[in-house]
């Protein structure tokens, strides 16, 4: 998991503020056959019943202990063991699938120097160094101190030895980055309040992180990095920190950031380091330094070539071999990885057992193709996925029906959290509404979810809130690249008990097995949990004679992005003669087509349909997220086709391009070229959503 | 029909040699419902051998001469007039199809000034006039002198009055264009030689045309011309000539031609006007003109947004109505119009009565949707079937089968001639194999065709050859922008006995009804033997369980397309280290699944398939066209999208993004820009044929 936005908004903000080195923190709150199929062949129910009551608890915990035994960065000989690993789970004779491959990209990485470390120390005018922050986090349970434990680096940043001069007016040197504990331990930072006598980040914690700004492997945008393709020269490559940058931890961050002179920093930039943070320039007189030293950053990441592999696992369907239901997770971490990501794929292996075990046995097969996928490289831009996406462009574009993405499965214990586009929404539901919640005496996951996250429908009333997907796991190049219809499912917080952006060992070398049996998930209920939904929701996916996939739940989201842009932008909008009166028609005639679609659905699972009648009813579903595609669109967002969930400015919920096109009109006159912008986006949404609507008419319409 | 193509390169050579004005000519040759359906319904030859037969010659003959009775400029109002009559034919009780329907545009077209005519003129030095062309055509027939005529005139080319001088070093003021004898009429140009004495161009014909560059409304690329797109400003518009240009006949081209001065043009620029073509600048001193005359040309088009229709008309398909055949011509022309397009539109209508009469008396429905069109504006660039393909972009990319366009369907008696993709040569093979040729003793239309079109396949031996398609007429959108299997179809010339560019009349107002009766195809059989092949095509492709695309066929034009880059660029790329073994690899791919695909149809074809494993074989059949689609191949070319038919500079017949990309690179230095996009181009071809391969493969691999 990575969340690219937030260091973009901190490596933005350096350079607006034109200090010599920026001691920022991370402020953001994130968060063997079967007998011949019948062409009918629909859910079984007593099989997704069973199937339910095989995903062991304890099974998972034995995965995961394998699976983050070792620190296994991306590449590395401890990853290439669990392609490895995968391969002979997903092959076994009594519990694997009908095939598994593995297959491998030769995609650019970013890692420190093994002679070299990286190093932030503080220097006297002389030279005299005076302070050196940690190059390495404690070992505290034995687990840190491994040759194979990646020190704390900012990949992709570039080499260099900054030192902080105060040198160009608004020129920033280098970046420092830090975790201050406000944000991530409840404002606690004593040793003894954190890891390993809780689950809070300790003082030495430093978390890694990708600092490229795009996804995908960065030397071949849209082609997928086989040893021939085209590769972009390194040097020219864009999305990488234009300067040094090295992540700290809030110990080491104290001593320099305590020690600042000047203006008192913003309210909102204030942490829990126990002191008033200063903007700098330069140390304070009376503190730890000499006012006239310096801190000196030496960054040694170099740029590698590496081999990255994705392993993929299929269960070749009985009756739609050639409609795709895809499951993935990552498995590189930065790490130990046991939450990040391993507990994700802890919850696949489980999963891919008890199907392949029922499989093998011959009692089940389902109706249209599963892909179970573990892919490489994510926490360097979610590249395995992406490359994935590249290679296999069309065949996904024409036959998938959903990916369902699993990285972190468990945050915290409280509740459910899912992340999807409308038509994911009614299949977790129902899911989710069938399994218990653990130790809530029978409560549903469905009904305590609703107790954490919900909103008041128009059409359902109160429902758990679904969010929305943005860059932050392997789902990007499938509902963005792709229009493949995606969601990412987890347990997570509960938000009245800690205000943690993430859990706090996030991407640390603390984000071990050890922290996750005692601290994540005790007993590992949740992550049965997590288990049972995201498998039910596969194999209803799977299985279902017609999709479960409710299109007519796009109405919704299209409605309120109407009503938020008509509110917001309206009468902006309305200043510079432009209408919304031909959107406003477009989202009726999506709601009308997609509710008459509804009712013959409902007319169609009551008479006795042909097998060809459903199959293209079921093409309408799949193919509908498709339709809001237009890879001319946002021609300056690199993979960015989907009209609807591309990345937008500004706080308010409604379409991307018209938010974005606006905003930047704003300030412009009339009959400007970003007004024109404007209009061009304002089309470009009406003409996907006409021809999203007609997609959904009566097909011999036209 | 428009060539675009051959437009270009007049302006290009007039800029090249920096003459006043041009006397340019065109030197390149051109080119009720039946009882409930089964799932297994197949083409049924008895209809299909009905429907040849009931195929009226004297019928066609007749809808032509309603077609082409008067002039139906697009947008004019006897062009709404036949919008309404093919309502009415579509929507006959007895011979109509399931529903018709008119949409409209709001495009940009170009028209004359009726207050101010353009104006072609030699002018003495102190302004009085020595010498006007004509204005408008000879009356010959009585048809020429009607108020609906539209004057001679290059659409799109700019007012203006430049007036002969020579006046910047490398400058041209206007352009004149006109068709050479020699080009035209095999060297004819007397009146007794010419229509109405024979089908020759007389000297007063003047072939009207579009100067537009690109294809679609020019106002809204990408987007559908409804009228609340967003519309660029027609200043800002690119692909407009720069500078006025007019057409004249090749009378008054000789009187300004014949008397140039200056060294004598190339001999490729000679012609058959009767005198040696000189160069100029200015007149010759004995001439009919003082040497000091000056050519004014005197241009008044007006750019106006004109409300133009498509006509659609639906047979909705029993068994897979999501599956949709189309069929289109346009329906504009610059005059009459009789052979262009009208004899392509009297086919239309009298296949889809046929049809209909079938469908309302409940003896057939096909098996897939039928989609017939009749287009608007195509003489202003391709506008409304470009248009249409915005407007449905979604629901054609899923659902299209194929396109087939007859536009002009008879050029000349002799022969078919047939361009298309691939994927439909087999189908119209099958098609013309069982079709008799006019007035060839039985001979079929497939042995006649191959005497004149042929060539050696790997594969089959000596067989008819398939042209391949540009963009000049309706299918451009279709295959460029869609990735839509697509073809036209026509009957043409005996080669041996004219070199005429294209039939004599093209675009003039000789191109009328007593023209086609008396000159092109008396008793009208060779119009029969084009609505029998198209119709027969179609009814395959509607009709067909399993689809008569063979996909197959695109190896053989891999391979040549490689042994074609392997020959002529092979040196070159390996001079800059450039292999070509991945391109050899990916042909390989390609090769062998669409080979081990072909054994898999053959072998369910004996088997007992369910329906749903006829429909993804099916599926892979369709969509094969569109997973050559990248829409970031070519972004400079509008529209262009398949990577294996993009324009294509040079001669050789290869992978025309890398071609082109290798001679931009050509002559720069080592690991330029230039080199480096041979690359891409390289990479995106190897993956898009990886990709297209992996598609043919059985579904269940990934």
């Amino acid at each position: 998991m990575k969340w690219v936005n937030v260091l973009g908004g901190i490596v933005g903000a350096a350079a607006l503020l034109g200090l010599g080195i920026i001691l920022g923190h991370f402020a953001i709150p994130k968060g063997s056959d079967v007998p011949t199929p019948s062409i009918f062949q629909d859910l079984d129910l007593e099989i997704l019943e069973s199937i339910m009551q095989q995903l062991d608890a304890s099974r998972i915990r034995e995965n995961l202990r394998e699976l983050s035994r070792e620190p296994h960065l991306a590449s590395s000989p401890q990853d290439e063991a669990l392609v490895q690993l995968l391969l002979q789970r997903w092959r076994d004779p009594e519990s694997g699938l009908d095939s598994a491959e593995a297959s491998t990209y030769e995609v650019l990485l970013s890692f420190p120097s093994r002679e070299q470390p990286n190093r932030v120390a503080v220097v006297s005018p002389t030279g005299n160094v005076l302070f050196s922050c940690r190059q390495s986090e404690q070992n505290l349970t034995g687990e840190q101190g491994g040759p194979d434990v990646v020190p704390p680096y900012a990949a992709y940043a570039p080499p260099g030895t900054p030192q902080a001069v105060n040198a160009a007016k608004h020129g920033v040197a280098g970046v420092l980055v830090y975790t201050d504990p406000a944000d991530i331990n409840d404002g606690q930072s004593s040793t003894n309040e954190t890891f390993p006598n809780s689950w809070r980040l300790p003082p030495s914690g430093v978390e890694r992180g990708s600092y490229y700004e795009y996804f995908g492997d960065p030397l071949t945008p849209y082609l997928p990095a086989n040893p021939s393709s085209f590769r972009l020269d390194p040097d020219t490559v864009s999305g990488f920190p234009p300067i040094p940058t090295q992540p700290i931890g809030f110990e080491d961050a104290k001593i320099l950031l305590c020690n600042l002179q000047g203006a008192s920093a913003p309210a909102a930039w204030q942490g829990a380091l126990g002191c008033d943070y200063k903007l700098g320039p330069g140390f304070q007189p009376n503190g730890d330094f000499p006012a006239d030293s310096q801190v000196n950053v030496s960054v040694y990441n170099r740029l590698e070539l590496r081999n990255s592999s994705n392993v993929l696992g299929i269960i070749r369907g009985a009756v739609e071999p050639d409609r795709y239901v895809l499951y993935g997770n990552h498995r590189d971490s930065w790490v130990h990885g046991a939450v990040d990501p391993s507990s994700g794929t802890a919850v696949l292996l489980e999963l891919s057992r008890v199907l392949g075990t029922l499989l093998k046995k011959g009692t089940w097969r389902p109706r249209r193709s599963i892909v179970f996928a573990s892919w490489g490289a994510e926490e360097f831009g979610l590249i395995g996925s992406t490359e994935f996406t590249e290679e296999f462009f069309s065949k996904l574009q024409e036959r998938a029906v959903a990916y369902i993405n699993v990285d972190i499965s468990v945050f915290a214990n409280a509740t459910l959290r899912a992340q999807g586009t409308p038509p994911v929404q009614s299949v977790i539901f129902a899911a989710s509404k069938q399994i218990p919640a653990p130790s809530l005496g029978g409560l549903s996951i469905y009904d305590n979810w609703i107790r954490y996250f919900n909103r008041s429908s128009p059409v359902y009333g109160l429902v758990p809130s679904l969010g929305s997907l943005g860059a932050g796991s392997d789902y990007a190049p499938f509902i963005h690249f792709l229009g493949i219809s995606s969601m990412d499912i987890a347990y997570t917080y509960d938000r009245s008990k800690t205000s943690a952006r993430i859990y706090p060992t996030y991407h640390t070398a603390f984000d071990t097995f050890g922290y996750v049996d005692k601290f994540v998930d005790p007993g590992f209920s949740s992550h049965q949990a997590v288990a049972r939904t995201a498998g039910s929701v596969l194999l209803r996916l799977s299985d279902s004679l017609f999709l479960p996939l409710n299109v007519s739940d796009y109405g919704e989201t299209l409605r309120s992005f109407l009503q938020a842009a008509q509110q917001n932008l309206g009468v902006l909008l309305e200043q510079h003669s432009i209408s919304l009166v031909p959107l406003v028609t477009a989202v009726e005639k999506f709601e009308g087509a997609a509710g008459a679609l509804d009712q013959r659905i409902s007319a169609l699972q009551k008479a006795t349909p042909d097998p060809l009648q459903v199959r293209m009813l079921n093409d309408q579903l799949m193919l509908l997220e498709r339709t809001f595609l237009n890879p001319r669109a946002f021609p300056e967002e690199r993979y960015y086709s989907h009209v609807l969930w591309a990345p937008r400015t500004g706080s308010v919920a409604t379409f991307p391009g018209l938010a974005n096109a606006c905003s930047r009109a704003m300030n412009t006159s009339l009959g400007s070229p970003a007004w024109a912008e404007v209009q061009r986006q304002l089309s470009i949404l009406v003409v996907a959503l006409e021809g999203a609507a007609a997609t959904l008419r009566p097909v011999a319409d036209f």
